[in-house]
């Protein structure tokens, strides 16, 4: 059956149960009402169009919906906070199989089981090509948020999550024809480590960041938000070590695996820095120092000078 | 100049200052953070596709930017609650002129002004289509949200805001070949009476919506959730009205008005229920009643039997 022959309220009805939807009001008025017990809430918005942040052949209706949940949970823990809910909106061509949005809840569904949140609202609308746009809601816990801006000279450079590059290495073998192996898992169904954006603020991070567009060029936006230089270490440390798993998991040259570290997307762990010397959070790993200096990104010193620096999404 | 050679850090530096983003935390950092004074918040989602949302040769950029929010805004009042921020992603073509995209910033910023809300994030994909996706949030200042469930036999059935069937006399009046007018004007830019979500909470309401997909659908929509039977008075009273002055200045039979008037969508009116005596808010008239019975709508007590029910994304 396809979309068009289900119709807009068929397909909420068959949808809506398969989410797990626990709020103070949740789907089915005109708006959602959740708790926001610190008096604020963090809001974040991430949007992923078909053919240019997913490949329909490449990536099933719930590896999608978990990453669109993933990717703006991370957004959330990376100001410290904890998810209290998602909107989801979908743009869909009508004859999409509606198989592919029951698969597309199941995946967000099973995200918001593994990282704890639940799914208060959303919209659907026809499109030309699948659109689907995401809303994630947070808690601050009477903490200040993390911001990009708060690293100082003599802070440590930190890392959590899975290691960098592998998302990258994933799109790679995708891209190469493979269609399997724990590369391309990474890639389909990202894990930020959500609770250390809480467990980062709670233990005094000077800054916090999800690592969406590759580790190079988020590391410039903490570097230029905070006017510092942070220089990366990849010739020895995790970086290094991220480098030569990716090297051997793929079988490609050190210098490939390097790109894919530094430069890779959608690993979405948590970049940030703390004091030289703080007690980190278990899951962080020092992958580089502060120092004063305007706004930029070294790499053992010197400006990275092999291939790519993230992503644009026209290309710019 | 195109979206494609300006890119995405270039297409955001150029927006952003365009657009009122007063919060705790603005856009630029992973998240905003807005205040949440009553400890709940709340949040809706709506998106607009090129195409069967909007044209953009009957809309301009702007247009689209105010209808975005707009519609957004109308939910949230809807719940009896005041926005205290937006959330707006773009999908956008590559080849899409980057004038329509500060354009629609103009829009979404008089918008914004207008009705005193301010924009706290968002983010930008490429797309083969523009695709607008909004999210608000609002805060109830400590009372119940309006909810569609609290609907009792013998209330009355009320409306604020725009007379219903304008937009659709306006669309009509773009799918015949016009340009422009109050009607068509009325279909680019509603004008939701937002303030009177509160006034209508302050004032005990026991009920209240956002008239998107046309009178008779949504007043289903509170019957249904309610379990009562809304019969609206097109025989006399304001929907009389209505359909009468839309039939004089659109040069229609009155059948056509009154489809317009029943079935249009998009006025962003806000539909409620108080009890029968109640003093209502200024701005609310009554246009129908309450009565026991197994949710639905009737017309001058029976069912409509005219053209169109109201809006549906997949035709279905």
């Amino acid at each position: 059956m396809r979309v068009e022959e289900l119709g807009e309220a068929g397909l909420l009805a068959r949808v809506i149960p398969l989410l797990p939807t626990e709020a103070l009001l949740g789907p089915g008025d005109d708006a959602a009402v959740l708790a926001a017990p610190d008096g604020r809430v963090v809001a974040t918005t991430d949007v992923l169009v078909e053919g240019r942040d997913f490949r329909r052949d490449w990536s099933s209706g719930a590896d999608v919906g978990w990453k669109a949940a993933a990717q703006n949970l991370a957004d959330v823990a990376a100001m410290g906070a904890t998810a209290t809910g998602l909107l989801v909106s979908l743009g869909l061509p009508g004859d999409l199989p509606v198989a592919w949005v029951e698969d597309f809840a199941a995946g967000l569904a099973a995200a918001c089981r593994h990282f704890g949140t639940v799914v208060v609202g959303g919209d659907l609308s026809g499109a030309s090509e699948i659109v689907v746009s995401v809303t994630a809601l947070g808690d601050l816990a009477g903490r200040p948020p993390l911001l990009r801006s708060g690293a100082r000279a003599g802070d440590v450079v930190v890392l959590a999550g899975t290691e960098p590059g592998r998302s990258a290495g994933g799109l790679a073998a995708l891209l190469a024809g493979g269609s399997g192996g724990a590369l391309v898992e990474a890639h389909r169904r990202p894990a930020p480590p959500l609770s250390l954006g809480p467990a980062a603020a709670r233990a005094g991070a000077h800054a916090l960041m999800d690592v969406s567009d590759g580790l190079l060029r988020d590391a410039g936006r903490i570097a230029a938000a905070s006017g510092v230089v942070l220089d990366l270490h990849l010739g020895a440390g995790p970086l290094r070590a991220a480098a030569d798993h990716l090297a051997a998991e793929a079988g490609v040259e050190a210098s490939t695996a390097e790109g894919w570290v530094l430069t890779g997307g959608e690993d979405h762990g948590l970049l940030g820095t703390f004091a030289a010397g703080a007690d980190l959070p278990d899951g962080f790993r020092v992958i580089g120092s502060v120092r004063v200096g305007p706004g930029a990104v070294l790499v053992d010193g010197v400006r990275w000078s092999g291939s790519g620096v993230g992503w644009d999404h026209f290309g710019g």
